[in-house]
């Protein structure tokens, strides 16, 4: 490992699922659209799932913030995360609680 | 990207920074010792700084959960951890809260 200088842009979407809802979850990433992959700044992501109970991490690297930005306000997005969405508003219109919930944090890399 | 289902070992390390330390936190990656990077089944690692006020991400990876653990209770990991813990220990003797908090937590990569 040498030292990387690069100052890249990372994204964290913090996702609590609701544990009736874990397996829909993992079911949703291992058969993924890949829409994300070929976004202009994509370098990178990954799904990490927790050893406790606590949130599932939905990371993603890009060259910059700008192409972030992009990809969350693009048709590409929604197509993505159609079927997540969809079991939300599902959800939702049965008066139940959302299965999951996300939460966004952005993040540069200091240090390599 | 391609699928990839080998099963990695990810340890996030969770620092909360007083605002005054926060300096000092940057300046102790800038020039760590960089002595995990030659531990068995270490694989990469990665300091992230959030954009708002939360906590800094240190994000290993490792071919297993046994070198993980191997890691911290390795010679090495105290070395590694030296200064910052000493800044901990001084906060203490001096009666003060400690600069900066830290909390483990494990993950499996569940898809790339």
């Amino acid at each position: 490992m040498t030292a990387n200088t690069e100052h890249s842009f990372v994204a964290i979407n913090y996702i609590d699922c609701e544990e009736s809802y874990k397996p829909r979850f993992e079911e949703l990433f291992s058969s993924r659209a890949k829409a994300i992959d070929k976004m202009p700044g994509f370098k990178n992501m990954e799904v990490l799932k927790p050893a406790d109970g606590s949130a599932f991490l939905i990371v993603s690297y890009w060259d910059s913030e700008e192409a972030f930005k992009a990809w969350t306000g693009s048709p590409e997005f929604r197509e993505g995360h159609k079927r997540g969405f969809e079991d939300i508003a599902k959800a939702k219109q049965e008066g139940k609680e959302p299965p999951m919930k996300s939460s966004f944090k952005t993040y540069s890399v200091l240090a390599r």
